[in-house]
């Protein structure tokens, strides 16, 4: 099977969105941004001029110009009919926020032809939540990239009971196509592979050192040696910033809210919030983590 | 502060006591290693002959005579007392069977000189099982190695609240001279800092192959690409063997008994057990796991 999806629009124009618009231009296709007015699709512009920047200096193939070339096959737009008349595939990107994203895919499934495939990059929303809201639950399905796309190159590839298998497997196509590798999902699963792995592991780290077992320089120590990877878990808080697992932490059971008063007063009171996520986050680090902020 | 020990004594020649002895004698320390009778000392000779090989090939500076070297620091008996008369340590790294730990412990006590400190290799007991058949609590601590020492060079270091802190701080010392990087426990906890976060992180992998969400393949992907790391959840199963952590899930909870029946019926019915523990573990995998025999 080859991919059969060639124009494509983001809805969104956040650090991920962005990096999706971006990446997906850069593979040759036809990129539509999408974003609420002419001041959020300004800051946009800077981005994906510092992507290209990124791109020149990270991306092998992205040098001579190619970084650039991306940017002339992407256009931004605050008109969201005109942005989706022609897409083959809408991947929505925009602030978690439920209310927010139904009544986006309320009008997108009135405005966009019958032929466009939905896929949300939420990270904590599944499409169950989604799919009535879009009038085309065959066509409906999420796709979950990670920060960093050109480094970090998985795309989980999630649909529900009622996505068409055939809408499924184009969009696993269409991942490829763009560089990344598709994680297929064949179940919905809230935090999807990645952070279903991802924070068992962290939670298992903050209990060691919030219990006072181990300090957490020991605990990623122990776990670089044991497994080979570049990074341990409280090294792994600091790229992904502790706003997030404390929030998660905070909202969970009584020895989740232990963990959660712990990061508290020993990190994120004294200031130390863990690096910044985006643009911010340094280069070459060796992990990816979902970002809340789909 | 230097390292204060240098006669060792340990006890057991399975797979990681024989690692701990050879090491030990490596790095320059006289080295008694026992074992219950002659036929299991045979054996043990030929493990210890086949690590120097091993260590010829494998470990910086063990080339040129250097591994074989250690042979001669290293001396086999089955006599229990002339194996502890002169040692400043004990490393016990016998079979994980409470009672013959706490008897082997209760005559240690009367046969080690005052001075010995005693320590166990044990993954699933903890000091506090053990400490009272010692008679010298205050000279008794966990020191936890993993399988490939040479290679996965982590040795835990877990007291009990009657280890005296200057004892701990000598075994620490040890375990730096034998070029260990020593993970310091400030309290006791089951499955040390490497068990208590792999295990979450195996169980949550198994879970999202035995619920059917997701093929093992792509959560071994995923977590690759993501973290960096040289190996996925699966892949450590398959270095670490099943049988272990089967036994662990058997025990367990409802939730842990259904992945066991999963492992069992996907897996272990079909014979694939994983790589098979010990001499058998493949060169050069990214991943080391505390073995179930201590």
């Amino acid at each position: 099977m080859t991919n059969s999806i060639k124009t494509v629009t983001v809805l969104g124009t956040g650090v991920l969105g962005s990096q999706i618009a971006f990446q997906t231009a850069f593979k040759d296709c036809t990129v539509t941004a999408y974003d609420v007015n002419d001041k959020v699709l300004e800051a946009a512009r800077d981005r994906f001029e510092k992507l290209a920047e990124t791109y020149a200096n990270e991306v092998p193939g992205a040098r001579d110009g190619a970084a650039e070339k991306a940017l002339s096959r992407l256009t931004l737009t605050s008109d969201l009919a005109a942005a989706v008349a022609h897409a083959d595939l809408v991947i929505e990107a925009i602030p978690e926020i439920l209310d927010l994203k139904r009544n986006t895919y309320r009008k997108l499934g009135e405005l966009a032809p019958d032929k466009t495939i939905f896929a949300t990059n939420s990270s904590t929303l599944l499409p169950s939540d989604l799919k009535d809201a879009t009038g085309r639950p065959e066509k409906f399905l999420a796709l979950h990239f990670a920060n960093r796309v050109w480094q970090f190159n998985t795309a989980e590839v999630m649909g529900t009971a009622d996505t068409d298998p055939d809408v499924f497997a184009r969009v696993v196509e269409f991942a490829k196509a763009i560089g990344m590798v598709p994680i297929e999902l064949h179940k919905e699963k809230a935090g999807y592979v990645l952070n279903s792995l991802l924070v068992p592991l962290l939670n298992a780290a903050a209990e060691l050192a919030a219990g006072g077992y181990a300090d957490p320089s020991a605990v990623d120590t122990t776990w670089r040696i044991a497994t080979g990877a570049p990074v341990g878990p409280f090294q792994i808080y600091d790229i992904i910033g502790l706003t997030t697992p404390y929030n998660i932490m905070a909202s969970g059971d009584a020895e989740a809210q232990k963990l959660a008063a712990w990061l508290k007063e020993n990190y994120i009171d004294k200031g130390k919030l863990g690096l910044a996520t985006g643009e911010t986050s340094p280069r070459g680090r060796g992990v990816s983590v979902s970002r809340r902020s789909g």
